[in-house]
């Protein structure tokens, strides 16, 4: 990860109540307590694996604050709260060596049109091309090979990664994070069948991203048929998602990769939707509604009701019901048997 | 959508058969009857719905000719013979206002070989790539972003928008529609297993891609072994299909998001997948086959059939056997009561 | 194709054992034995097909040793041990002809930051970007289009096809293919739910991939909240495949197109994947295993297996479930029979 931090330099990120032992080694990389090396950093993140502290190569461990165990020579402990939280601070500052903020510019290889409006502490890196009318806010950084379609407007403090496509007249709120390869805007699938061909209905409508929201590699958000397709504020969307034209989604939901939502469907908030679901069109997901991989859901959802199987029923029945299928070749010769023709 | 309209405008584009009523406001989008506000045009395309006109706040409505209703004040109704035919309309209006054709051009930033031929009426947009003998027709738009590899064909009046590769010696018919980040022309996935190790099978072939078919985001079709990879006349392709090499694909098929085919698998005409459905290789789709979202097909299939499930069977079987396999634990208690063992 | 070969070429490329007849053509391209036409090298793989090179229009055919027929007019058979392994050799030769290797250059128009390590046999094409302290190895090809963020390490001769994305950090063995639009270390799907809202958990780790790996297009590879992600030597993956953060695939693997593979999962070596197959996280998928299309693993599985189904269950019990649960309504009817009611 081409970073070192010395051991005092984790001290003064993780602030822990108290330490024990000492290490010369500087801090190049995290592992888990098996795999770590000397100039790793560990954590007991979960009490079960206790007894592997014992063994655990790592240079600094960061422990829980009931936890009994002398560090080895060249180990120091640092005793905090919450492991996990302490580790996500030190995640954090990696973070930050690895993508340090650029200093605000429009590198000499973007084509900027000279009717964009660019805030003066955004950075557009190489290769970019910002058409006409883009609006682009304090602290957003296109970070290179990026494309937005004129009358777009980006907020403030997003993370657009390379080759990302937003196309024209869409909408990103603040925070925004991108990750490669996403295409925002691209048209709706919508086409009349007339005298033997699909006629295209001309997708005109536009692209509404809310604050926070997170999409995944290559995901693809087509733009409404007229109107909006929406994600709500706080939502994170994984890799290779699709979301169809006029798709409303709410707040705060998970998408995992390869979900695919079609067109005209309303996601409430707070739903979470496992690698791989299928939701049909014009149908409701209601609030809370959760659904395991794989699950194929074209009915309207109860809120808070945990999904399975294709088409989706309930979870809990689900599993009852493919316990019962495998047991078919019991069944059948049970019925035999009665039948008086046992097998 | 940065679109303003003098309702006169509208009426021209529309050409109603007659008119009552009339507004001020200049319409600058498109919404639903029940969510429409001032500036905005709406449409009754389903006369179930003709109450909600009473309450939308639409300033121009697209009416049925047999409509009933004063419109409100400040509201102009427009009278046709299908109010959605007439919504099309205008939203190629607007789209032409989004997308204006740009002049032909070839943009300074763009790097294209000097053996290639670009007809004088097509244009390459900022940080297009075109190597050696390309040929681009007439009318044609790489938007910004593109790769064309050597000796590709690209035929008239198709729209190419950014992010999209498309890799050496393929051919594009006239009128295509590649929405941003399709790839045409990878490698097909074919490896021999030799000694312990997979070895690569070369794939020398093309893809060759039919007159008006449109293809979605992040689509992925690979090029054949040898011979072709085809996509026929007319066909519709939505975003993240994964089509493998030697795939042949008829005129008019409509493919959803996230359809997986095959290597060497053929569907004839007029064949419509739902999304998500899954194409095993080497087997024929018949002319007309449907198959619901995230059906698995292994197995040719029969002129005109329906199917879903995995594996595909008749949809009408499919839905009998869901609604039985949900009455499974009501059969093993019958079958145990009648041997006796109530539960 | 745009290739022409003299049959002498052939011959020299081929090396039979003997031959037979002789043509006038240029070999310009390879067809089955079914749809050849003069100009078309054909071959017989299969020995059932052996009556199907009577009436071939092929100006070559490719024939095993054993083969008995005398040539037509202006038609070469060559006799080889092994047809398909002599086609082979010619795809190859085309395969050279239609992407030969460019002179090794850094293009005008790339982006390379001074501090990048690019060895002297390396080609860097048009419009890429290379950040700081990258490093490429001596022959590899990144062919246009392409993003390498600071830090990263390409070895020898790779071909990176253009619109790929190469996050920091990573690392690439040698002979690595990457087919275009693939995303390497975009940040894997982590948060944690705080107060309401999903906080997203740092992902620092990286994406090793080993010597001859081949990834599809527009697949992508997430990188490790912290360590990495890996993909073993030999193992190759389709188009539009998801590999979640913390994933470990062994060496040899295949994995179809649109498999997900979900995080910290452990694929061990000469797995294989159907295509839009689901594997879910924290488990370990043995060596060997084998899993049909659009297969649900969500178990650890035992090496050698071969399942199918979501869940997973082995091939030979979910083909015989199938077919039992096909026959569900002949078994409810049997038991209302038994019940004496029969319908």
């Amino acid at each position: 990860m081409s970073v070192a931090y010395h051991p005092e330099e984790i001290i003064a990120i993780v602030s822990p109540e108290f330490q024990n032992g000492s290490t010369s080694e500087l801090i190049r990389s995290i592992a888990s307590l098996s795999t770590a090396r000397p100039g790793d950093l560990s954590f007991l993140g979960n009490p079960k694996y206790k007894a592997k502290v014992a063994n655990t190569a790592a240079s600094i461990v960061l422990v829980p604050l009931n936890f009994v165990r002398e560090p080895a020579t060249d180990q120091l402990f640092l005793y905090v709260a919450n492991p996990s939280t302490a580790l996500a601070k030190v995640c954090s500052r990696i973070e930050q060596s690895l993508w340090p903020k650029p200093p605000p510019s429009i590198h000499s290889t973007a084509s900027v049109d000279p009717t964009a409006t660019i805030a003066s502490t955004a950075t557009i890196g190489p290769l970019c091309v910002v058409e006409g009318n883009v609006e682009i806010g304090e602290g957003s950084y296109l970070q290179g090979h990026i494309f937005v379609g004129h009358h777009t407007k980006i907020g403030r403090n997003c993370w657009i990664m390379p080759g990302c496509i937003i196309s024209t007249a869409c909408e990103l709120g603040h925070r925004v994070r991108l990750q490669s390869g996403v295409v925002v805007g691209s048209d709706g699938f919508g086409y009349e069948f007339v005298a033997g061909h699909h006629e295209k209905v001309p997708q005109v409508g536009n692209v509404v991203v809310g604050n926070d929201v997170e999409v995944g590699a290559n995901t693809t958000i087509d733009r409404a048929r007229f109107s909006h397709t929406i994600i709500g504020e706080g939502t994170k969307v994984d890799n290779l998602v699709q979301i169809g034209h006029n798709v409303v989604i709410g707040r705060h939901c998970i998408l995992c990769a390869q979900v695919g939502v079609s067109g005209s469907t309303t996601i409430e908030d707070y739903v979470i939707l496992g690698g791989q679901v299928g939701v049909g069109g014009h149908i409701t997901i209601a609030r809370g509604t959760k659904a395991g991989g794989q699950t194929g859901i074209v009915n309207d959802t109860n809120p808070g009701t945990y999904l399975n199987g294709t088409p989706a029923i309930s979870y809990v029945l689900e599993r009852r019901l493919q316990v019962l299928h495998q047991r078919l070749p019991e069944l059948f010769k049970r019925v035999s048997t009665l039948e008086g023709n046992p097998e």
